[in-house]
């Protein structure tokens, strides 16, 4: 929990929302990727000392669209970047911290991703991350 | 717009909800401090290159209160740190966002704040967030 590495938010159409983060708030556009597994559209913008991942749902299976459907669009996550991820669940669980993921699965820009309950997280959901060696971004 | 300063999130107790922070998740609390005009008790924590806000709220006047009783606790806003807020201010409602602040008010640690509308930014509530000089946190 050295550093956060995203905040991730959700919204309908990047297509659409993009423009007011590039044009009107001046920020950088990092990437676009498809995360097939999480039927998510990924767009990472440059925040300066975190990013930005804007999510839009590919389909109606996505947890972004459930997310859209029950809470609008708005701020979904916060992603801590971690090194050792496995052993930080661990150490999590043994804590008592309930987890969505008890292993890490593939994320975005090839990295390894988990969330935390946000039942044990007071109503935040937290991700953890671990980046490929050698990835910057 | 040239970094993120906090993350703000709305919890019912602060007492309760620190321990989880501190010692689950091992981040250092950096301050305490109640906002009376903002009706809100402010925890900030350590969370590396960004820090964290808990907000508390002291009344059922403060927002917080009305924004854990419409949606849970959670993540309220994102903060921009920012420099001239005015002139910041200024631009971004020439270019049609709309600002819930069009004059900025006074915040914690003394920092000149102002919240853009959530209708302008895709369900986000965004905040602008100019230090005092010296200030370093």
């Amino acid at each position: 929990m050295n550093r956060v590495d995203h905040i991730g938010i959700a919204v309908a159409s990047l297509e659409e929302t993009l423009p007011y983060y590039t044009d009107t708030l001046g920020l950088t556009l990092l990437a676009i990727e498809e995360v097939e597994s999480e039927q998510v559209k990924v767009a990472f913008l440059d925040g300066g000392n975190v990013k930005l991942e804007l999510l839009e749902p590919l389909s109606e299976k996505s947890a972004i669209h459930q997310f859209i459907d029950k809470k609008g669009q708005g701020i979904h996550h916060v992603a801590f970047g971690v090194t050792s991820i496995q052993d930080r669940l661990n150490e999590l669980k043994v804590n008592g911290v309930r987890l969505i993921n008890e292993q890490p699965k593939q994320g975005a820009g090839g990295a390894q991703v988990a969330f935390l309950h946000p039942k044990s997280s007071h109503g935040v959901l937290y991700e953890l991350c671990e980046k490929q060696k050698g990835e910057t971004k």
